[in-house]
């Protein structure tokens, strides 16, 4: 594979927090991590899924329906602000009430003006024990998109999407150089046999989503226990060939930053072009649940 | 994620060959590879891409369409008496020729009782330097199939396939509980600051499609160097949660075996429910080769 004789750099910050009951002081951590962040350089800047809560969907309780809000909204009122003091784009993933009864699993990007340059909702919803976020959460019906912004075309998907392939490759085909995906993910806290090979699974997917569609993968998760569940960090960007340029601690809260090269998505995909090669011809029943046997 | 009381074992055989010019010393080696992954007690057993020849796509050359035959022909009837002696389930990746001017890069799957259970033929047909496969290959039109078997059903997928999460998911979908990757993949010769980082993401995004789909994935690559290339083996069985069973090394001819416990499936389906929760109506974008900003 060939070297680049230019680069073309995006500095890309990621906010790993721990969360406390009282949502005034998540917002303020929230926001003392992207000035750190924006300090060090970052003009992209990711916080975890859900970040102004402790992830509340460990039960299924009608109360936490009164800490969503409407986008804009008073979260997007403050970090708009922010976003444009420091001339940042950010990621502020929300609980969104869109109208009485529904409910989404949002992330607003917010341009460098602190203008709304898009949101995502949550295509695929979990439900597990522990995350019963069925309950709560009304399946997107955004769609996978790019959003444009000062310092890159970016792609926001949130957490139970990276383990979809399709999500990821829709995302990449509508442009986007770098998937984000603010992320709670844990193991249940009396089940630590599992933890260490669910995390690994957990990198592997998403580096293979940097690899497949040659971009940037960028994931931001939080830490801390929290009732059953304990989040397990690991915060990390991969490359378009799936390599790990930084990853955070399993247990403490951190801002990371790292450089991207967005000419190196050129690079790779010229020396592995996976996208030329694409049977789109033979792709339909990728719309069937199951391919079921006896019926066709 | 719970245990299971019960194992539904099936044993595979993997046979990684450095292949020599005379067509009948490798026939040779291969047999004897399978003979020895059957006395180790593998039932599945899978050879590599093109096995019966040198990875002859390095050069462009008419002469070499006539290492082609035809299915059923002189490989499957030499193939077709072992694996009924042996009792065993095998995939026979050939240069097929099916007609006047229409080649395939196939894989032939033979029953435990010597009949033709079913073949694929290779859907994603690379060409880069020293892979001019498609001047020899015309893409197949098999689609992405299950093939049930004496011992299981499985999906076969031919090498540049393994890039594509697509054709991971449609076999998986169509019931294939495990998925075969024979493979011819190797770094150039004269550019070895890359191979690693090559086999690193060959064998991640491979990973990966077990995590995505619940499937065990075997994948069979050559070692060696043959002209300009140096093929790097280390092939490998990976579970349905990613973790790798068994690997070989990077130069050496070997025969591997691993057990595959088919009722990991299930406990890993469970666990971890994604199919449950693909959002098919959203998908229709994937039989696009780009979702272009202009058009719509």
């Amino acid at each position: 594979m060939s070297s680049n004789t230019h680069k073309e750099i995006v500095r890309i910050g990621l906010v790993q927090m721990r969360c406390e009951k009282d949502t005034a002081t998540n917002m303020k951590a929230a926001e003392q991590g992207i000035r750190k962040a924006a300090a060090q350089g970052a003009q992209i800047i990711c916080l975890q899924e859900l970040f102004r809560t402790p992830y509340f969907c460990q039960t299924e309780d009608h109360a936490h329906f009164n800490q969503a809000e409407e986008i804009p909204g008073p979260s997007t009122q403050v970090m708009s602000k922010v976003a444009s003091e420091l001339g940042v784009v950010l990621i502020i993933p929300l609980f969104e009430k869109r109208s009485t009864g529904i409910y989404h699993n949002t992330a607003v990007v917010l341009d460098a003006d602190g203008s709304i340059a898009g949101r995502y909702r949550k295509m695929h919803i979990p439900d597990d024990p522990g995350f019963y976020e069925k309950f709560y959460f009304t399946p997107g019906d955004t769609g996978f998109q790019t959003i444009s912004t000062r310092f890159g075309k970016i792609g926001v998907l949130i957490c139970w999407d990276q383990w979809f392939p399709e999500a990821a490759r829709l995302t990449a085909l509508s442009g986007a150089q770098i998937l984000f995906y603010p992320t709670a993910i844990g193991y249940q806290a009396f089940d630590e046999s599992v933890a260490e090979k669910q995390a690994q699974a957990w990198q592997t997917i998403q580096k293979a989503h940097s690899i497949a569609n040659g971009v940037f993968t960028v994931v931001v998760n939080r830490v801390g226990q929290e009732d059953q569940l304990n989040f397990w960090g690991k915060s990390f960007v991969s490359d378009p060939f799936g390599e790990v340029l930084v990853e955070g601690s399993s247990d403490k809260p951190e801002v990371l930053t790292t450089d991207c090269d967005l000419n190196l998505i050129e690079e790779t995909r010229q020396g592995w072009p996976f996208l030329r090669d694409r049977r789109v011809d033979s792709y339909d029943n990728l719309t069937r649940l199951f391919i079921d046997p006896n019926e066709s």
